[in-house]
């Protein structure tokens, strides 16, 4: 229904809004003062930016996208990045073959053909079609032969992703195997999580249970264990001292910087603030008195607490720690115990990844919180309009000068009268839009997983069949229905409505919405990878920062702290458009060349952030792509379902023959599943008995996995635990699995020094 | 459908037969001579059979299968029988439970009601009730209050069942894990499979290849590999070896005999045979002679055919041993390879039990069976009938004539064509169900299965949906139809037929085929067992066998060789019973004190068997038990989903209060499948850490996993492989898994020997 000149005019005005950006860009990442915002990542992995004296070509970081090699963005990026960067690979390729077909064969028969017009002509119809939907296979006619090709481009498109998704799968396992083996070991590869322990025995510690079940059971490679405890209080007084000692720094730096400015006129003044919430009320106080008596309350406080918490609030879980890779691994895969209730042993994530709120939760709650996020979930997906019309409803003029009468006077000005009613229910659709992330990663902490890496899969895959189901299917079925209301009303009068005559019009719209979709890809990705690229909003917030509130070096660090790539809106949302892609690959295959675009650009665009800006929070091993392959499957079965549809209402007498096609695609799946799948659960054994050259220490490793807030504070220098490990060359005598990997006992564990 | 006198008649007919058959049972089992026809159990274990000199009481069986501790019944007939009667077990405690609220609650209300009486005294209806359908839900009158008591009845059984269900569960599990954790190790404890190994890099041999594999991702635990090769050849070789020794042995012995009985009249004459086919045709030779030339010719063929095997048959499995039952149970849960359809790693069944031709199927072969195997299954469950329906066709006395001329005199006989018209139809079926059990053992076999248990159990689960389907839904539904054929012709004379009508008259028939299913329970029991109890049929076989056939000692134990319990019908059609039980236990109570005494009376008679007869082939360590548990669900929710209907069709308006339960029974076996399956499919690392006290020598289980056709023929006595194995002591400062729990390599192997 999108006319050629207006789907011309929003192309065209978001490719200049694109050019803009780049522009912006290119200029002000050339300026040195924005370094810490476009080059943020090699500044924290301590590599030098570009030399910005020498003026760079506007495609110079096109070029360094392009020329970079996998394994040096893996170096610097990380596995996951590079995973998620092989979505854009993948989807690349998807679409380039299927262009192959669809493109030169399947718009020129399109295009030839004149159902549209036959259709225009019938005057018991109410059709009207632009020039862009003489491209569809909507101007096919029923039962023509030419829709032979369209079902050989639907086979054509089903086997060119099987292809292509079989080789990124073993592509990405063997990149895993690789990570997994490297010479320098990992910490979490020596680790696991137990969870589930049982009550402990009369006349034992938790300690001595742990331990004596463990070193009876791994005999020779079980080096020690770590209980976890309760840390609500003590990581309460942790975050305490923590803002203390930075408002301390804040305020000294302050009184620094007052001193250095010092004139007659303008005497030294030492930094006061008041006591209340945000500093709004309170006494007044001097700042650096403050906070250095806060500390110095707080610290002796933390100590009891610690030592309360590693006493008394121990509860039944652990970390345990092996002296080898492969016994790690072999311990986090098998059972332990008869009944899978108690001694649930897990290969540890990575420490930084570890929810350590989840690990308490026992195995009931586990499956009872599983069932009911799910049910929310599902509900939330299908009737997610009714709480959104609720709000609607209740936003209503009328409403508001009942509930809110403060608001009264407001209401009755005229104008806004008008845009109140006009986009009130849709700025409440567009804030639940803004908070659904959250709200998706809340309900996917509280179903009690144990690694961030795991709540962001999972809240991943809610997100895309949220989408999926209302942005597209829900967009599709239900844009549709309301748009062909008139025609229904026509019909109705004209007393000729029945079911053929509804499925004979729905078949008529379903393609014209492809040219929506396009608009739809065009846009976003024009737009959204200008913004992306150009950093515009943070380069606002750093620069607001840094001019008023900034004080400290680290302060600073903090404004321009990157953060890692948001996988999770990021995944959901790329899925939607292969989603969208495949189905309507076919049906509208000018779709084709858009998409391509969209992730052609996509992956220059997202292997320079990879490159240059982002920064892992942690990493999941990769584990991210078994997500995204079965839900790029997901979306090619609904572009099957939905052609067998619309070639039914073709009436092509040969629809049936595409009827293998969905089983092909769930044959496809279990394979798949079957094969790779295993080594993204759980450590392929063969590949962590490699040979290790630098293993870390066994009291660095206790040290990553100990909450921060166990730690003693004045040792600690923040967020750096797991980056400044200790690595020691593994003697070269000693065959991995046999003997010590991993230092012995020797260099005092902090653990055991604490407790 | 079954009027009372009809239902007496045939309970009594039944019970006279069984009462029969125990009296036959008492009596010959007093007689000496049957002593390995009824204890055999006994001999073979080397227990001494009770003492025939003295006059046993009629129940003294009775009494010692009461009284045998489940730890006794385990140590003579396995864990496996001991799995087996826990499901008669279990069935009486489930069905005693809800007798207590069924009986004294449902019937009496039933009783009082006259819904019956109302339809009969319609004239639109054709209804007509016998007595026993007044005890039936059938006689509650539509809407009635009297309903509630129904639906508390089905939620009763419900939470009776989950609670008797989970508690075995529980029970079963410490069994294996007893069993498993023996300080008596088994020899499969030792031993993995390994399949899909890749192909052999150049300059390595196979054997090379998996020990160097192996030896890296297990050191110190991994001991040596033994290739698995085709044996096709060898096999046949090694059979027509031993049949020509056995052979040989038969005519010597008839030799001595004729030497004994030497008169005048009656010479000595050395034994000779014809070298045909069943000795019936061909040269006549001395048989000693024959047999001792035969067997010289084919010992060196053997060897050479050994040698080649080993040498030039190799494919991609091994079995490989390990020096701790511990590592040997972790290799065979863990993933060895990234990629699943490379070097698959799994626990060793025990020796007698894998299946060596399957143990080649390749991954991708497996993967395909498997699913063209259930596609087979699934349209012979859903439509044996047809080709019954075609082989019925065929025997007509027509297409007799046509086809098969030459019978046509036996045909023109008038008696005879009766006959035939009648039965054969009926003959083909019984002929089909009589090669049920083969046909889909077959069927399991051609899945790839590598374990004698695991096939046996893929088969059960087949024939269970089999019987459930067509034997009780079919005949719930298509009984139903049939019966009301009439009905149905005269509503339609009347106009008057519709969905209401159909639906009503389904209602009302649905309790009568209760009656029907309690006369074939009590058949069934009271004919089954008694037959069971007093194996007329062995007895009569051992009896011809020993008079006629039998020559040496083998002969002889041979013909009285027990063999084990027959899981594969008996399992399924047990299970089968328990679905139709639970169906129809709140629908027509009546028929719960005849399952009981089904399983009751089932109790009883296996453990006697359990205890006196069967010895088992393998041991597969109670891995039956998840399949009967989850068999007994799907029973349970068969009833839950007839309830639904059948209160439906009362019209009693809080029949969605029965809607949670099928979902509570899914929920119910999901959490029971977290929670106790993992060790049924794997094994407990916990467990197996347990110290052991007799471990066998490497050589042995070397020995018992080496096919038995490339051992050196003279030196084994057959079959008792796996029951000589040598045990030696476990030193006691050797902790399980740290150091070799098996003997070193320096007890020569034997398969390294003849490599």
């Amino acid at each position: 229904m999108v006319s050629v000149s207006a789907f011309i005019t929003s192309l065209l005005t978001s490719f200049v809004i694109f050019v803009v950006l780049v522009v912006i860009f290119t200029n002000l990442s050339q300026r040195k003062s924005n370094v810490p915002v476009y080059y943020p990542a090699l500044l924290l992995k301590g590599r030098s930016p570009p030399d910005l004296n020498v003026r760079r070509t506007p495609w110079a970081w096109i070029k360094e996208a392009w020329e970079a090699k996998e394994d040096e963005v893996a170096e610097i990026a990380g596995l996951d990045a590079i995973i998620y960067i092989n979505l854009f690979t993948t989807a690349v390729k998807i679409l380039f073959w299927t262009s192959c077909f669809c493109l030169p064969v399947l718009i020129p028969l399109a295009a030839t053909d004149k159902n549209n017009k036959l259709q225009a002509a019938d005057p018991t119809k109410s059709a009207n079609f632009t020039s862009l939907d003489n491209l569809t296979m909507g101007n096919i006619q029923n039962r023509s032969d030419r829709l032979w090709a369209f079902l050989i481009g639907e086979y054509w498109l089903s086997f060119v992703t099987f292809y292509i998704l079989r080789q990124t799968y073993k592509h990405v396992t063997d990149l895993r195997a690789k990570d997994q083996s490297n010479v320098r070991a990992k910490l979490e590869q020596f680790a696991c999580l137990v969870r589930d322990i049982p009550p402990v025995p009369n006349n034992e510690s938790r300690e001595e249970q742990v331990d004596s079940f463990f070193k009876r059971v791994h005999p020779g490679t079980y080096e020690k264990s770590l209980i976890v405890t309760r840390l609500n209080k003590a990581s309460k007084l942790w975050a305490e001292l923590e803002t203390a000692k930075s408002q301390l720094a804040h305020a000294q730096a302050v009184f620094e910087q007052s001193k250095c400015k010092e004139t007659e006129g303008n005497p030294v003044s030492r930094p006061t603030h008041r006591t209340g919430k945000f500093g709004l009320y309170g006494a007044k106080v001097d700042s650096i008195d403050y906070w250095d008596k806060k500390i110095k309350e707080l610290k002796p406080k933390l100590a009891e607490e610690q030592k309360h918490v590693l006493t008394e609030e121990q509860r039944g879980t652990a970390v345990i720690f092996f002296n080898s890779r492969g016994a790690a691994a072999e311990a986090g895969h098998v059972r332990h115990y008869p009944f899978a209730d108690k001694w649930e042993v897990l290969s540890a994530p990575e420490p930084r990844a570890v929810v350590w709120e989840n690990i308490h939760v026992s195995f009931y709650q586990r499956l009872v919180r599983e069932k009911i996020v799910y049910l929310i979930t599902f509900f939330m997906v299908l009737f997610f309009m009714i709480p959104i019309a609720f709000i609607a409803g209740l936003t209503t003029l009328d409403n508001i000068t009942k509930y809110l009468p403060f608001l009264k006077f407001v209401v009755h000005i005229k104008p806004l009268q008008t845009v109140i009613q006009a986009y009130l229910p849709q700025l409440a659709l567009i804030i639940f839009l803004a908070l659904l992330p959250k709200i998706l990663l809340t309900l996917s902490k509280a179903e009690g997983l144990v690694s961030q890496d795991h709540l962001v899969r999972a809240a991943c895959g809610k997100m895309y069949y949220f989408v999926v189901f209302n942005v597209f299917i829900g967009f599709a079925i239900f844009g549709t229905l309301f748009q062909s209301a008139n025609s229904l009303k026509q019909l109705k009068q004209a007393g000729a409505i029945s079911v053929s005559s509804v499925v004979d019009m729905f078949g008529a719209k379903l393609p014209p919405n492809g040219t929506y979709f396009i608009t739809f890809v065009a846009l976003k990705f024009f737009v959204g990878y200008g913004i992306e690229l150009s950093r515009l909003v943070s380069l606002v917030i750093f620069l607001i920062k840094r001019k008023f509130l900034c004080k400290t070096e680290k302060e600073v660090r903090d404004a321009w702290a990157p953060g890692s790539f948001g996988y999770m809106p990021n995944v959901p949302n790329d899925l939607l458009i292969i989603t969208i892609t495949l189905a309507y690959s076919v049906i509208a295959p000018l779709i084709l060349p858009f998409a391509f675009a969209y992730f052609g650009i996509g992956w220059v665009v997202q292997r320079n952030q990879a490159l240059k800006v982002y920064v892992p929070d942690y990493e999941s091993g990769g584990r991210m792509w078994p997500h995204i392959h079965s839900r790029i499957l997901v979306g090619l079965f609904v572009s099957q379902i939905t052609m067998l549809g619309f070639f039914g209402v073709k009436e092509f007498p040969y629809t049936p023959l595409l009827l293998p096609l969905p089983f092909l695609t769930i044959l496809f799946a279990t394979i798949c599943h079957k094969i790779y799948y295993p080594s993204f659960k759980y450590v392929a054994i063969a590949v962590v008995s490699e040979e290790v050259r630098e293993v870390p220490t066994l009291s660095s490793v206790v040290a990553a996995f100990t909450p921060s807030c166990l730690l003693d504070p004045d040792e600690v220098n923040d967020n750096s635990k797991y980056e400044d490990v200790n690595f020691q060359d593994a003697e070269s005598e000693l065959s991995p699995g046999t003997s010590s990997g991993i230092a012995s006992l020797a260099d005092a564990p902090i653990a055991a020094a604490s407790a």
